[in-house]
């Protein structure tokens, strides 16, 4: 092994999600000590352009500062490099033709941690933003598997998802969580037996309204931990010394 | 300005605590969006020399692995530095002398805030490892101010405090808690109005146990992320365009 493991965390998206990242990472890291935990440089600067407008054709596109965190991360000498929000993976080739160290794509930890789940679910619900819903990687995914997505209206994504997000990133946590329960209670009236929360406001904001049905919800930030937490405990027994 | 504000964390001692630091950095920092949040560059690396154990004389210092980290966050671009770690603020004057941007002490930071409170207190407890407490940075800071600290004996430390420290450090926050009640009684009983809850392990852990006095503590943890807080606020009028 040449680089040592580091984990780089390209946030900011927002900045509470990528906090709420890092209590999962370490949360799902079985450590005796501290040196046991995984080591990570995080770039979590939120100054970036929206990647709600920017899809919608609203606003810049953020892709020039999060080619900014991609090279600072590189230069801090990250090995592997995660981005804790699952919209900003529509840049994800670009940002990899470009990283040294390999990114590890959020919707495939997902998907193989929705396959691993016993029973396998039949029909999935999906709770996104519009931007990653069009890009259909999370159905893409899931179809593979011969598994239905279930996903938001234009309707309901105006009235719950987009309001619910922008009340969490002004840390109006209960508003947001509110919203996001309407949108859940949609997708499982339409035959959703479990949920994907496939934007990272979206689980801080349930688990704050302390949602019931949190146990039939899969979290793409947590499997995106799970995954890292993962290649770190191989790694750790050579790189401990 | 010729440096954008981007606060650098020197983190990693713990993990944890570094985490609870940024999540503080977050609450303490009104914001209205994403964008208005503070922009940090994190170096969570706990693969570091045990402190407690360098100033005792029985291991090896970490000032190689501190060195590294504050020339990553240098390169990386941070404009400010602060370490969320009282006892290693023992290699503070080492490590500013090698950093570009300038380096926030926590004590400074803390002390500040003990004579803003109002009334301030005539005695107060200081809660720290046996390396801060011979330091006497904390003491020699109330006593610049006419307050007397209250400090904890080797017995104490041996008993409540180390243990407490190091349950932290391996997730058991509710043992650790307890230990750490047990040491604030004993201040209390000697007379300490107030609490200094130097060594970040201790707020983490009392919060978990709920511990009925934490309204009497100082959380140098807090005071430094109000001060970093503080900065940016004075900044971001400017930065953001």
């Amino acid at each position: 092994m040449t680089q040592p493991f580091l984990l780089g965390v390209l946030g900011g998206m927002g900045p509470l999600a990528t906090v709420d990242f890092l209590s999962t990472l370490l949360a799902v890291t079985p450590a005796a000590s501290d040196q046991q935990q995984i080591p990570t440089v995080v770039w979590n600067v939120p100054q970036i352009a929206d990647r709600q407008k920017a899809l919608a054709g609203t606003g810049p596109s953020p892709l020039p500062q999060l080619l900014t965190g991609i090279a600072r991360l590189n230069q801090a000498g990250a090995s592997h490099i995660v981005i804790p929000c699952n919209t900003a993976h529509h840049w994800f080739s670009a940002l990899s033709d470009v990283s040294r160290a390999p990114l590890i794509h959020i919707v495939e930890a997902t998907i193989s941690a929705v396959v691993e789940a016993s029973p396998t679910p039949q029909r999935i619900g999906i709770i996104a933003t519009k931007g990653t819903l069009d890009a259909g990687w999370f159905q893409h995914g899931l179809q593979q598997h011969g598994i239905t997505p279930v996903v938001p209206d234009e309707v309901e994504l105006e009235t719950w998802f987009v309001p619910g997000c922008y009340a969490v990133k002004r840390g109006a946590l209960a508003e947001g969580g509110a919203a996001f329960v309407h949108q859940a209670k949609a997708l499982f009236e339409r035959g959703a037996e479990k949920l994907i929360l496939a934007c990272t406001e979206v689980p801080v904001a349930l688990r704050a309204v302390n949602a019931p049905f949190l146990p039939l919800t899969f979290d793409p930030a947590q499997a995106l931990a799970e995954r890292c937490s993962k290649i770190w405990q191989d790694h750790r027994t050579s790189y401990l010394t």
